[in-house]
């Protein structure tokens, strides 16, 4: 890895600066670029979320080959971890690579390690427009996610995005608070439940809702007929002063673990991360920054391994934690007390 | 705002860092000046507590437009937003401009943009002269402060407010510990509750006490007479180490809603802080130094843009928590877990 | 004290930064020096203790000229303050000045202010023969403390103590663990209950144990016959990791208030501190580094400015919170809430 | 120390700072090298879990001559301190000394001054062989330390450790995460319940399981027939994010104290730190990383040097907490209130 980020470290001059950990600091306030809105604390709340739960190590147990497999609306994964999806190469990264570039790095390499990547949407077209072409040749292996625009737009896309082969459709409707969505003049919006209801009926894809914080919104999606959420404060992008996701993930999987697919996303670095929302109650995770990080850096390289890593840190925390299998990783792996100060 | 701030760090170098956030760290201790006084723990406090707050983030439902409008003591209002009473640009902001180009452009940048501009008041007396002038040229559409004076001063000055044809007065009776007015050796103090319901009493004008921080106290101004509140440490000014005034806030909201209106300042610097404020049962927010800020480098252009970001930046803030309009703004808007350390 | 703190910051160059605020943290180890021993964490404990301490502030009543006397055995105070028992300028404070001149400005100074300066005793002899000769000289008016030495030594002195005109004495019984005595092979000890017995019966003064960080020691210094405590951990000169003595306050407060005069000392830079502790239940409090520092940098005058500079600190924040006399001041004047983190 | 840690801070270059306080900061994810895996989280959150504990200051007693003789699974102590078992000075601490030079230093060291040396294990194999060699040069005065290996080289080391003349020997299990392993390609694994009873069965030695970090495996540690365990988390070394050792001792102490020996290690730097963890229930208390750097800034005279340091700590700590023996080291002397943030 540490080549693929001195490399990601020249090309995203001036918008990324690749930390040792990619924690939101450094890049308070900047969106467009890959930072937090406002102050950045509902990026650096994802991760303060995730660093306050502890594991409870133990090696007394037979677990050294742990099964990191998951399954996640019928698709088989080899590890619950899907590439969120991301968009806009060239105002958020620096555009050294082109957007198409970019996302069959992203889709291939998560295709190619077993996981699946996710594409991103928005101005201009052809940052949809190269995503879907890069789920095609997947053979649509890769979810589509569209913005919540507020127009026959929404509708136009979810067609083509169907005919990209892909069995699975995103919706990240939390891009409803997009800065650059609103700088560039396109109509994005909320949505009411007779409106989810409408989207969701509109195409034969399973369906996922990205940007569920709340326990009640849990239960809406649910109602609205949604297969999956994912529980993300979209990276700390819209909304200044949110919590962070595993804050919130506990409260949700209580309402509706059992009724919809549960996704997480926000400030996910390590295969520990991975595990420790799964054990919350997490079918699977997202991670956003640290794959466009590999990709610029390595391009399908950099994402296999990237992958590679988290997988074999996952590994390694099954093995210390005694966790045989996704099914069994619960909260009994994490140490109860509350985090000193 | 950027090239305002620019601007304001040049003409208000030693006075002010015009620091990317307003925070009472790089200035503790500067009073005169802007900043807190002693360790500045009172300023920063204020931020911390709003800090604290977080928001459920929410986009299922049908809000895109939200009405951001309230009212005041009988004053409409573009949103709920008062600049507050600042005087003093010759110690505390460097004395680049005048006092009286000062609060005009307060006073008519905050008309300009329908919300209400307040006046200061000090030595010299050109201070409260050039509010009250702003006022009068305004159409009496400001708040004319007073400071708590001891002796006929007090009495004098409410007389000459009312002649700028300002419907409502206030008088910072928290003043009653400024540094600088000590240095000055004029007199301010704090009121026995007799003496409030006589200050009250001898005007015509709606009156609000700015400087109440305890429960008990906003009972004492109930009884007095008074039309309003301002929870306030007067901007950590005056008393190191007081709570914020958002921590405090709740327990004074228990105790005098509906019996009084509920002014909060302190710390608030975005569209998102107003909306906390209101959520936990504020009917308007103060804003000092960020106001002074855009003044000092832009004058009234400078006020109005600021005036439209945290405008934007509470419409944003409202679409993405769901809330429609300032009444419904209420706790539920705001996570309940207590944030980690 | 602008500019005593600036002499001083000369004349104590390589013992103590005389830093913007005395907080433990630059000179943490430097023992000798003003430091606290080890990582400084017993130092920096009694600051954040009082910190995390917050004052309702009030305005609506008739305190604008409170009352600071206070009465300590005795002894009128113009305010509840002692010059804490401090030697050794030499070791500890970079020896430009003498232990004579040093002493001599913090008792006289004290005098002239109507507070108490204590005497420090260690070794060489000079340290305790300067302190008495300055009590001598101040009609008595002053208090000399005695190290716990183990053997006669410790009753010669109590004898010369009384030859000095001083009417109480005090034993800091927690310089058992001071490095610096030990490294200088001079035998000090903790004391039983009967030995503490015996040296309270030896002499016809008033006496003060200095040390006490536990209710069932202060209990325990009631029944050996003691006239006052100091609640303090020798500012986190002898023990690292001790709680700060403003946290430990209230629970010795509950044991033994009205029994016992209680002191407390550790951490106190401001007329604020001063009144928190007295709030907490404490009879008077007692500073150390700031007169230390205050002295070196302008001897009696040094003393006399900063006694003025706290006098006007407590006056204040007495108008500000609407405490009229020590005897009003009750934890009502603090917010009861905890400190955020 | 001083002039051992100059030595050690110009021989450790590259792999060790030799910080004023050893805290994980500077070397996050260094391993191989000193430092913490990862984010070094579970590294630092061993000294935050002693940093937190606070001493009740106690000098009205008769503890002038402390008792610190402690028994360890009948072997004397001088005091409950054992240095813990490093290996791998080559790649761990920059090779500047032998490994054999090392482990003598300690072994021998430690025997001087009546404590126990552990050695280590690992690749290449003359790490375990010099340790082996040092504890047969001392008379089997020393704890072997040996790798959960998968297979037969276990079995193979248990008889090797025993014609140590050792009476007892050490597995810490909680290197089946060591990633400098896992890169050499050496089989390491945690252990059931019944390959532990094996294990255990197969030596006539007693044995100490290290790496126990929950109160349900230090209850399979009993029933596996084990002497003694040691609460640790490997120094932060093989799992980012756990608690830290002084944080889960308690809730292990009261489900196994006096079923089998405990010992706890992590974090531990000072005299005042051991008296910490004997208080809340440990037996002794392991060391690690400061004997290394002792070790290798003074090799035997290092090693000694920083015994009798914390030997001197120790003592001091007990006279002012009024603590005679190791066994009246009880919560008693600890502050319960807890830490503020």
């Amino acid at each position: 890895m540490k080549s693929i980020h001195e490399n990601a470290r020249q090309l995203m001059r001036g918008y990324c600066r690749v930390c040792p950990r990619c924690d939101g600091k450094a890049c308070a306030g900047e969106v467009p670029g890959m930072g937090g809105v406002g102050t950045a604390a509902a990026f650096k709340a994802n991760l303060t979320a995730l660093d306050n739960l502890t594991f409870n190590m133990r090696l007394i147990h037979d677990v050294t080959d742990p099964d990191t497999t998951a399954s996640f609306l019928g698709m088989d994964l080899a590890l619950p971890v899907l590439a969120a999806p991301i968009g806009g190469v060239s105002f958020n990264m620096g555009g050294k690579i082109t957007e198409q570039a970019y996302i069959e790095a992203i889709v291939h390499g998560c295709q190619a390690k077993g996981i699946l990547g996710c594409t991103g949407d928005g101005v201009p077209d052809f940052i949809h427009e190269s995503g879907f072409e890069a789920i095609r040749q997947a053979q649509g292996r890769g979810i589509p996610f569209i913005k919540p625009w507020e127009d026959h737009e929404l509708f136009d896309k979810l067609q083509k995005a169907e005919q990209t082969g892909a069995k699975i459709v995103g919706m990240d409707i939390d891009a409803a608070g997009l800065i650059t969505l609103r700088k560039m003049g396109r109509p994005v919006a909320p949505k009411t439940l007779d409106a989810l209801k409408e989207i969701i009926n509109s195409t034969p894809m399973k369906f996922i809702l990205k940007g569920v914080m709340t326990p009640d919104e849990a239960m809406l999606a649910v109602e609205a007929g949604a297969d999956a959420i994912v529980v993300s404060n979209h990276g700390g992008r819209v909304l200044d002063h949110t919590p962070g996701a595993a804050r919130v993930l506990p409260g949700i999987v209580e309402q509706v673990k059992g009724k919809i697919a549960i996704l997480v996303d926000g400030g996910v670095r390590t295969g520990g991360d991975v595990l420790k929302l799964v054990a919350l109650g997490a079918d699977a995770v997202m991670i956003g920054r640290p794959f466009s990080i590999a990709c610029v850096g390595g391009l399908q390289q950099g994402v296999e391994t990237y992958i590679d890593t988290i997988h074999g840190e996952l590994k390694q925390t099954m093995v210390l934690t005694g966790t045989a299998s996704m099914a069994k990783a619960t909260p009994a792996i994490l140490n109860s007390q509350e985090a000193p100060c």
